[in-house]
């Protein structure tokens, strides 16, 4: 480690998050399914293939356009589970609340959990609730693991790019980031950009159905799209290449990210996915993509190339090429 | 709710706790699972019965004698597993961090992390970091999550007490909490007095082996034994009858109760079990219990009767009998 403290991009998802896994806890907990690097972990029961997953909410603010930290948290673990392909089953759901929080919050954070919860079918099985004194904690804290079970045909995986794979994306990028920000920071642009928070169960399932043969799936959470498709291309040592002009923005967010100086590439989303599949099966899965509410504005933007292997690069618009490197720094913080 | 904000004592795992999830979480979440109001849930996985629970551990002070926060995470999750007679098997960990915590500090509560995952042989297969500004959390929160296996012939529930069954435990109680209490104040007693945080399973394993028939498991973290004892008789239809000079406390944990005004039935412990079964099999279970380390203090401390219904009694040393309630209020916020 470079420095002897924790830092906030440490958290950011981005290369010192990576760093930190890597370098610190794995040769501390080092066992075989953590060597993954995965989003999730796929683990045996009894012979049964079972997704499982875990992931911390600290977002600021806890409500924002499009969503709250309780259906923020259903659906991130939601999205984990079905980038494995898996059918999410059962969530357990840890609060850590701060002594004096209005029940009117939780009231509002909780209907949040439980309409997550129903719209993607899973069941709240087992719950926690921790009190710490003021100033302790910022209002709420939220974890929430998720077991799912993966058919037994499907075998998805970061290190699955192949030369010769599509890259998809099922709409829009970063309205997640800049929602919370412009929430945050009491922002106003010319219209009102939400998050892009939700379920990708159904849709994930609906391009499963057309091609059991899907190589990878990713959301592309803290570090946005170019980080995830950097670890993609850097588990699967094969390059990325992204086209520029294909990639979604809306112009609010386009226009946001210009005047705070962010590039769109590397800010959150929840309620998108990567998808990299073999090319001949693209036009029928973005078919199935544009059939379903999270996935009408799907498209092709980039493909998977040899080499240089585990390196993302962006064609430019105006024709050039350049290499989108892994998010350094905390772009970002408390996004999720 | 009473307040319209959240209080400590809604943490408290007492009265509050209970009113809080029953009046509030249960209304917006309501499940079948989460009714059981049980530790943990029974799910099903294509047939195969798994328990599945989550903790969250904001413990303060992080170190302590006899473990860590890291440890203590591992223990209560194991545990939690355990008292569905189910055998642990894959464990979540969500780190949420403070900013400028030092890596040291760090390093050991995850050394207790390894070392806990080891002995008690749970795999952690998946992890979550996220790191808040400083100010926004006291130093370190986990979270951890776990499934475990539960094999068809076991059927333990916190409902299955039966008039005429033994309550037996496996140790002297209120170690942990006490240790909590004088390390977090400052306190020197005569001695010192370490928590009782361990892993179970391997005793819980031992006692299935003798008795697959146990009734009831369950691990009397907060709120003490009172508590666990108390939710048992209600959730039950019976009473259970508690006699006073046989519920094992050492003499430093004694003294330092008495002079802090604490009521040792309703302390915390993190390595203890209270175990309901027939009669008839009472001896052959502490036999076995004695025979493991974390069993060797294993003795009969009540039993269960058919009334008054829902309440649990204490039989003093004096020979009165007085009604033991659950807990009201925060007795000592956070102890895990």
């Amino acid at each position: 480690m470079h420095s002897e403290q924790i830092a906030l991009d440490h958290g950011s998802g981005g290369e010192a998050s990576a760093e930190l896994v890597e370098k610190f806890f794995l040769p501390i907990l080092d066992n075989p399914f953590l060597r993954e690097l995965d989003d999730s972990a796929v683990v045996s029961l009894n012979g049964e293939k079972v997704a499982m997953t875990t992931d911390s909410y600290v977002v600021d603010p806890i409500f924002f356009p499009g969503g709250n930290i309780g259906s923020l948290a259903v659906h991130g673990t939601v999205n984990d589970l079905s980038m494995q392909g898996a059918q999410p089953l059962y969530l357990t759901l840890g609060l850590i609340l701060e002594e004096g929080l209005p029940f009117e919050d939780l009231q509002k954070v909780m209907e949040g959990v439980a309409q997550a919860s129903k719209e993607s079918s899973i069941k709240i099985v087992a719950g926690d609730t921790k009190v710490v004194s003021k100033g302790h904690v910022d209002k709420l804290f939220i974890n929430t693991a998720g077991v799912g079970l993966i058919p037994p045909a499907i075998n998805v995986s970061a290190g699955n790019a192949r030369p010769g794979d599509v890259v998809l994306i099922n709409g829009n990028i970063a309205d997640h980031g800049i929602a919370i920000l412009t929430q945050r920071e009491g922002l106003h642009f010319q219209s009102s950009i939400r998050s892009d928070s939700a379920p990708l169960n159904g849709l994930v399932s609906a391009m499963l159905h057309v091609c059991p043969e899907v190589h990878v799936l990713r959301d592309p959470t803290r570090g946005g799209v170019a980080t995830a498709l950097n670890e993609i291309a850097s588990r699967s040592n094969v390059a990325v290449q992204l086209y520029e002009e294909r990639v979604p923005i809306s112009d609010p967010v386009r226009s946001a990210c210009e005047m705070l100086g962010l590039d769109p590439l590397y800010v959150a989303n929840e309620g998108k996915c990567l998808t990299i599949l073999p090319r001949k099966h693209g036009e029928a899965v973005l078919k199935a993509m544009k059939h379903h509410p999270y996935g009408a504005g799907a498209t092709m933007i980039g493909e998977v190339l040899e080499s240089p292997q585990g390196r993302v690069l962006l064609k430019t618009q105006v024709g050039g090429t350049r290499i989108l490197s892994t998010l350094t720094g905390a772009q970002l913080p408390r996004i999720c």
